[in-house]
């Protein structure tokens, strides 16, 4: 039905079209003009349909995995994760958020023009008949566009889930293509820098309560960014393209950066220089702040002086919140998206100590680690303004500031400190296995364990007609259940059951009537 | 640039080919031969591209709606989710699950060939380079893939995540295009009916625990079906799609079933009466499965006493767990999915008192309505022996039985009953609001709720330089907060904070160093 190909180079592939019909003529025809990686992807789909087609003896072999840069959690990494949550959401909670859901695709039109250069990441459905649709790339447009269909005004909410973005993920360093973001935004026409305050305070509690080491909270402003470049000479329809160049400042050289503001983006020698010369200043405080509200160049920009300005008053409340000694002012922080309008964040982990990973998929994942990635950003946000205009008819605005904590590197982190660790981490919260010694008592066995099941407490029991007693124990000893109601003759005809703590193999008899009591006792003292 | 189309029946579009360019080409395309409904969402989705397209005045006008049946969770619908889903989840942690996560999205070709007629339904991802990709129908294709991927024999597991399905929603009814699974699944080589009993177990704990009012669980065995079938003279190749015509019958009547499997599938009225004699047998327990046992010509069949000697067994372990009050063994079960291999069940609300919510959506769905749907059905599974076989390279086989709790209809009862019940849900957790009654107090405020956030306090301050005390006070009316500390020049002078409680007015002077005492004692007590 399909021939082998053996491909020698790109252009053979450029001779198929025409030469296959339906699906095939269809991957043939997108093949001309590719690179090898992108090859190499083609030819493992070509593959994968000749298996799904059936191939000589018409067998299906599935390929086992997972789409690329995707992961499965474990019954282990799911117990990280919910760790992770438990403390995220719990600071969220003590900052007073509500919480909402979005769907996990939206209208596609819904997300078009609002990620700049990044929007080709989208990922887009099939039409199959209805609507266009695209899976969310973030939680922010969504928040948004939730905001302007209920007319909301006012609100503070936390925002725990998946989004999709179609990138050449590193997954070593925990960057995949499907991965959570735990979001809180607040939304509202409050006094200024009051909210963004919070937010940044919310971004020290987490990353301190996480124990992850040490970190650094980098802060700028749009607008500083904007009234630099405008006094650099930059003009105006080239500042977010400039910007998205700067932002790469983390895991590129400032040479670097400058030969693609002057050959890419084409900005004269001189600008790019005087770009330079603000970007590389040392990052500091609220000094910094006031040194760069005098500079002569700068001050005479409205948007540079709001910025600054506004960034002097963020310090002034990030001490009284406590935080200052983890947040930096620094003009090289520029932040890709195109909805921000004022304040801009990230957090980096700063420890050098903190190892990657290694995921196990990885060499699936040959077409595509883009090389050095922003080691260590585990959260970022800032101010978006206009985003909720962008979707309301009249284009009412309701001002936003919100961050986003990137937990898939805390979970590699957290995962690797677990493996290091002695500790052993229990994915059940089971409190007793009903077993039993002798044979034919499974019906008894079943009874007790339905009785304990209707009274609250957590049970198992092996679903054997006649399990040996070590295979019972066994079991608890490798999930960590630290207590066994074992049944007899003996114990039935004495309404009683002898119930054994697992770690130092004491047994007690318990009367039946006593039992829940007493296993409520021994396993809340555990 | 675009003409605006009036038209008058589906063939106008047929024209249309040929006449368009680009997209617009290709949606011509698929409209010839199209239905009504089909032909409406065309529509809207050609005026949606005209609006993208900017029209005559070049302004992008949004469409605010989330995609066809799908929703948003506002803060108060999130409130009651987290409860139902910590009922399940406490019961399946009960039961001692552990808990795993996979992606929304799979390899297409894992999902090919597992659902027989629904596959249809599965979305596709969009073919941008790379894999070719489809989100999941369900949990448990994913956790098949999961097991044979990871060579794991023996999980007791549970999952909850949203699934994704094509279909027509009657969003009424709570039933939804995206909408959440809560999956509970024993894989293993097991004694008979042992874990299967238990799955009925959970689902008889969990739907009394949700306080839905009445209930039932219907049992049957796939291999009663297929013995039926075969001693009824229905030819092997057609007992999956006899099957999914039997399926029907609890939103149609027997006539029509009758005239689908005459008329549709193909068989002679003699083959369909003598199914009608079996799938017209009352419900029944035990005794019914005994009395079949000693039927003539079921008896002759294999794969029919094989399964009604496990529906008797299952019975005996049901009466164990206290569950038969609420089970019956019915013949007329079928359920669609072609994974089963043995005992499948479903379980329905029976309580007439509980009407349906409107879903403000309900406007926008006009193309789908399939008119009555399966009333009541909450929870659905089955034993599925075969399925984690057709993803190992050596077909090795992991028997396997699980329970689904499909949880939409259940949120929309919880829904209205809130509603109609005068208490008042919270959608924060806040402990206590820092306030003040005098201006320049907003340094004073910040500090004092930094303290209260550093010791843990769950604590809200108004993001405002000098907010009325009225509107402060408002605040916590309206979002339950039930205790104000309030702060005035006196207060910072004495060292003190005037503690005032919400609900009685009361108001105390509590020193400052005994304040996060105080707060926690008040609201532990409440």
């Amino acid at each position: 039905m399909m021939t082998v190909l053996r491909l020698t180079a790109p252009r053979v592939y450029d001779g198929l079209i025409g030469r296959c019909a339906g699906p095939l003529m269809h991957l043939a025809r997108s093949l001309s003009g590719m690179t090898i990686p992108q090859i190499d992807e083609e030819v493992a789909k070509l593959l994968q349909l000749k298996l799904q087609l059936g191939g000589d003896e018409g067998k299906h072999v599935f390929v086992l995995k997972t789409p690329k840069g995707t992961r499965d959690y474990n019954p282990k990494q799911m117990a990280i994760r919910d760790k992770v949550f438990k403390t995220i959401i719990n600071c969220f909670k003590r900052h007073g958020a509500e919480t909402l859901d979005t769907p996990v695709f939206e209208l596609k039109e819904t997300l078009t023009g609002k990620y700049g250069e990044d929007s080709k990441l989208i990922y887009d459905l099939k039409d199959q008949g209805g609507e266009l649709l695209a899976l969310r790339y973030d939680l922010t447009v969504p928040f948004a566009r939730f905001l302007a269909m209920n007319k909301i005004t006012n609100i503070k909410r936390y925002h725990i889930a998946k989004v999709y973005r179609r990138d050449n993920p590193a997954m070593t360093r925990g960057r995949y293509r499907e991965f959570y973001q735990c979001d809180f935004d607040i939304a509202g026409q409050y006094d200024p820098m009051i909210p963004d305050a919070e937010c940044l305070k919310i971004v020290y509690e987490i990353l301190s309560e996480l124990e992850l080491g040490d970190f650094l909270i980098k802060v700028n402003d749009r607008r500083i960014l904007d009234g630099m470049f405008d006094v650099c000479g930059v003009p105006q329809e080239k500042f977010r393209t400039v910007c998205s160049s700067v932002d790469k400042l983390d895991k590129m050289s400032w040479e670097e950066v400058k030969n693609e503001i002057v050959k890419e983006k084409g900005l004269s020698e001189e600008v790019a220089d005087q770009i330079g010369e603000y970007v590389n200043i040392k990052a500091g405080g609220s000094d910094l702040a006031e040194k760069l509200l005098q500079d002569p160049r700068l001050s005479k920009s409205k948007a540079a002086v709001a910025g600054l300005t506004d960034v002097k008053l963020l310090f002034s409340y990030l001490e009284l919140f406590q935080t200052t000694d983890k947040v930096v002012f620094d003009l090289s922080l520029a932040r890709g998206l195109d909805y921000y309008t004022g304040v801009i964040y990230e957090a980096i982990l700063t420890q050098a100590g903190v190892a990657p990973v290694p995921a196990p998929q990885e060499a699936n994942g040959s077409a595509g680690d883009e090389g050095p990635v922003s080691v260590g950003s585990v959260a970022g946000g800032g101010r978006y303004d206009g985003l909720v205009g962008m979707f309301d008819p009249k284009g009412r605005k309701v001002p936003c500031v919100g961050v986003s904590i990137g937990i898939e590197r805390i979970f590699s982190i957290m995962e690797q400190k677990a493996e290091t660790s002695a500790e052993k981490i229990r994915t059940t919260e089971t409190q007793v296995l009903v077993a039993s010694a002798q044979k034919n008592l499974l019906e008894d066995r079943l009874k007790l364990t339905a009785e304990l099941w209707n009274a609250g407490i957590k049970v198992e029991v092996l679903y054997k007609r006649n399990p040996k007693l070590l295979s019972q124990l066994q079991h608890c000893e490798e999930t960590g259940i630290p207590l066994v109601a074992i049944l007899g003759e003996q114990e039935l005809r004495d309404g009683v059951v002898k119930l054994r703590n697992v770690a130092s193999r004491e047994e007690v008899d318990v009367s039946r009537a006593d039992l829940v009591e007493e296993i409520r006792k021994r396993t809340s003292e555990s």
